[in-house]
């Protein structure tokens, strides 16, 4: 049996990725892909997703050149959800956000008694308008 | 505004959830949320998600006494991801995964050097039968 066909892609065909940076163990950002993104991504050893917003093949860093290097791919017990361990690269330390952010899990819940309010944790190492020209 | 309408919930009205143990930083499980467990998660300071297979709340160690306490709520640039620092609570080492595994992602993708298959790479900690009694 094909290991991609071992997969659960959802209605859409599709399955949830988390990438996972390795070194540091952060979580840099989620995203989705289907059969040929995951194909790719095994081949090139570099993530590959499938963009939902431009309905296309996402080679993740094309237009950012901040390229996540695939180390493992893990699946879950369910066979339903993807986890990529990656070195992100194209920056020092790694951005993996579009916000020019090294993750995308920048806005922390800052409890009731705080306000009950979203607060920014994490700075922006490069400013979006450089990365994407 | 209220935080809990600050996230971008799907047509469904619900929001994956990735959770990932504080101390070790290993993503341990991916679940979804809609609102009211999003609000319980922060009231009660464990993990509550929405069991898309049994429609219906669930608190998570409920069954299993594997509870999640909650440290962290985080969210993606998009807002419509949610991440979680947790305790995996109830046994030590934390077992978060309904297989008696401390991970849900304990199925590896060995390469196509290595045949192309998934290996399970993750020990049972405890047997799923004496879990779920």
């Amino acid at each position: 049996m094909d290991w991609l066909d071992e997969v659960k892609w959802d209605a859409a065909g599709l399955v949830p990725v988390i990438a996972q940076e390795l070194s540091s163990g952060d979580v840099l950002m989620f995203a989705w892909m289907n059969r040929e993104p995951l194909q790719k991504t095994a081949e090139l050893g570099r993530a590959v997703y499938f963009s939902r917003s431009r309905g296309k093949l996402w080679f993740k860093g094309e237009e950012s050149g901040h390229v996540q290097e695939v180390h493992e791919i893990r699946m879950d017990c369910d066979n339903d959800v993807l986890l990529l361990k990656v070195v992100q690269r194209g920056h020092e330390p790694g951005i993996a956000c579009h916000t020019g952010r090294h993750s995308c899990f920048f806005q922390l819940y800052a409890g009731a008694t705080a306000g009950g309010a979203w607060k920014i944790s994490g700075s922006v190492l490069k400013d979006p308008e450089s990365i994407y020209k």
